[in-house]
């Protein structure tokens, strides 16, 4: 073989173990997958989105604009109205500094605005702090870069702080305080547990970061990550961590209108405190320049004629109808020893089997389930690489997203037949 | 001031000085901008995507895909498109393997599968060989990454192959050609100088990358960045350096739709070898997982219908024309001695004063420009930080593409104006 000339990151990328679950969905024509975290289909603003694109382009003086390039940190009445989007959110006054459509950035998708946040925050060795399960795309760019993750417990209502402590204190204790950068919380119906994080446990960790600031010898960020904030269906919104008194300097929000408007039409965006916003509208500089305007226009219109919000309330009770289809399916068919922790909103619920079961890729439920024609995402795909405790291998995520309500149903019966196999 | 945790790249990632230029063009409202990359605003095929998008979101069929999340290397249909069109650019039968849409990925725009790719390849420290001068974004990547770029002496034709001999065994000799990972050429109607690479001088660089090789330990890239290739409005295709026989497992090819059909609906494209391939697919997976949909379907489907080439057979003529009058002016309004690089394509004419006259941007000229409310591109800007050879100061990139023609003639002749005073 001849020798490579890739970099340590080019080396050290991993394929993401999540691209094989894709791959066996696509070779299993009668299969119905509980795993991916693709949104409803039939639901998607297709009708909306064609009209509102072709006022955009029928006009030249909007229409030109919107097929020309634009700003690197994106348009200016987009991140006007996102601002205005998120402080109706938090039921904030407009003026609120912490919410100032200066400090907001669009990107493509809020992946980008984390991949770019990690760029300008982290060198190789550097470490994050991550809840125990997390997203696990943003633990691939972690293994990509050779930031190391550390994982803090995670109970229903967010992360155990007293863990959170008890983390910072060991590695403040290994002399590793240093290289601690962030906190990244998935704090709305999280990825992959459903869980959401409570306002007091925002303001509890923005507490016990700052107490290690000091011994650090720089800021360590809370990164929220609210990803699934408006996929709710049950219970009322929890205020965002820029709502913490004082705090703003101290909490990167990221969130996106992929999830509760359209994936394919890729917008997400971020707020950001100094230096952080200007090294990150840099790296954007260098990535791309600024995120399609088309797309930045339509998105622009959605919110800004109320259509926006309609379709929210729209898939709001979609999925609130096909997360109780599945809650019931679950009761009917799971043996009852499986733990279920239900979520009142985003795609996804997390499912506990009893000790000492394995739901892993390479245990005989995953391949039973494949047979049977079922797919999930094994829970231990989303634990960090920590040695300080192992993976848990006995839980499974499983997504009333992009399934019918029919295959909700037959997937949940026959993963369920399959479990009663293993419980007994 | 409170100590940051920012990494090496957010510490060290500069402001595009190309941001000061657009900042003065905001500021100054009679300012006329030949300064900007920004392709021709009338001719955005507006219509045409109004057309496409109707049609794509009105049957739910093609309307919930395009919404959705899609592959991370792009739709399979974008791919077989794009790799069939490059077949037709270099006249080359559809089943070579150099143009296989499996070595095919679709970015938001070329200028992500650039960032991607050094991500890939280079380390701090690492080195690019550039043309001297070259495309400044790409210097911004290299500066914000560590990379080091060193320059190769550009002529009309393309670089000068003795000089990159030159350079190479330069760097042989430090013991630094472990570190050089790829030659960096910007092939058609180059950014800045609109030259064009000849066929003759692509294979000659192939040829002289591979014997260094051996000493290096590992290959050595040729990156042909072919952004400007489809606005030629004079002059022959030149074939690109995947039909170099033997040589596509050396090129990483890179084109895009943004500049020939609409910088915002920015889809870019780029052919990569092994192992550069799956390496770039994991990055992207951790960038976006993949492009809006909703663009690459628009780009599919004007492709598929033929609207794409009538497009870009309209956008010739219209750049031809503009081209045209830049050069009209030229011929009025500027002293002779200035030395013109005219272009067969692209967006740019590069002019190089007499020599000791400086058209920087601490220059008098520049700042007389300024006064008399034109703007350019400064020269210099596009050199790479190279301990070799001094930039030269003496040189100006100037844009026919945005302007309109009557804007193009009034540049010119203040731009004149001010030289004249400076040169006699």
């Amino acid at each position: 073989m001849k020798p490579s000339a890739l970099s340590k990151l080019g080396r050290r990328i991993a394929l993401p173990r999540i691209s094989w679950l894709m791959q066996a969905a696509l070779s299993r024509p009668k299969l119905i997958s509980l795993a991916a975290g693709f949104t409803d289909n039939p639901t998607l603003p297709t009708e909306i989105s064609r009209k509102l694109l072709d006022g955009i382009l029928r006009a030249p003086e909007t229409g030109q604009p919107a097929m020309q390039y634009g700003i690197t940190t994106g348009e200016n009445n987009l991140r006007e109205l996102t601002a205005r989007h998120l402080q109706n959110l938090d039921r904030v006054r407009p003026a609120a500094p912490s919410h100032s459509p200066e400090r907001l950035m669009i990107t493509g998708g809020s992946q980008q605005l984390l991949y770019m946040t990690l760029e300008a925050l982290c060198d190789e060795g550097d470490i994050i702090l991550v809840e125990d399960p997390t997203y696990f795309v943003f633990l691939s760019i972690l293994q990509s870069r050779g930031i190391r993750a550390r994982g803090v417990e995670l109970e229903r209502d967010g992360i155990d702080l007293a863990h959170l402590e008890l983390v910072l204190q060991r590695l403040k204790k290994a002399g590793e305080l240093r290289r601690v950068k962030a906190l990244y919380l998935v704090t709305y119906f999280q990825n992959p547990t459903g869980a959401s994080t409570s306002f007091e446990k925002k303001a509890g960790a923005l507490k016990i970061l700052k107490q290690f600031e000091r011994a650090a010898g720089h800021p360590i960020y809370l990164l929220e990550d609210a990803a699934y904030r408006e996929l709710r269906f049950a219970g009322d919104d929890i205020r965002s961590a820029l709502m913490v008194p004082g705090a703003a300097r101290g909490v990167i929000y990221t969130g996106t209108y992929s999830k509760p408007f359209a994936p394919g039409a890729r917008i997400g965006f971020g707020i950001l405190p100094e230096p952080l916003f200007t090294a990150v509208q840099r790296v954007k500089g260098n990535h791309d320049f600024g995120t399609a305007n088309l797309l930045q226009q339509l998105l622009a219109r959605a919110l800004e004629m109320g259509l926006y919000d309609l379709h929210v309330a729209k898939i709001e009770k979609r999925y609130g109808q096909k997360a109780h289809v599945m809650k019931r399916a679950l009761v009917e068919f799971f043996p009852p020893s499986v733990e279920i922790w239900e979520s009142g909103g985003g795609l996804y619920f997390w499912a506990r089997l009893p000790g000492g079961i394995s739901a892993g890729m390479d245990s005989k439920v995953f391949r039973a389930a494949l047979k049977a024609d079922v797919l999930y995402v094994p829970g231990e795909l989303c634990y960090a690489d920590d040695p300080a405790r192992r993976k848990p291998a006995n839980e499974m995520r499983i997504s009333f997203g992009s399934a019918s309500e029919e295959n909700i149903r037959e997937g949940i019966k026959r993963l369920g037949n399959v479990l009663k196999k293993f419980i007994d």
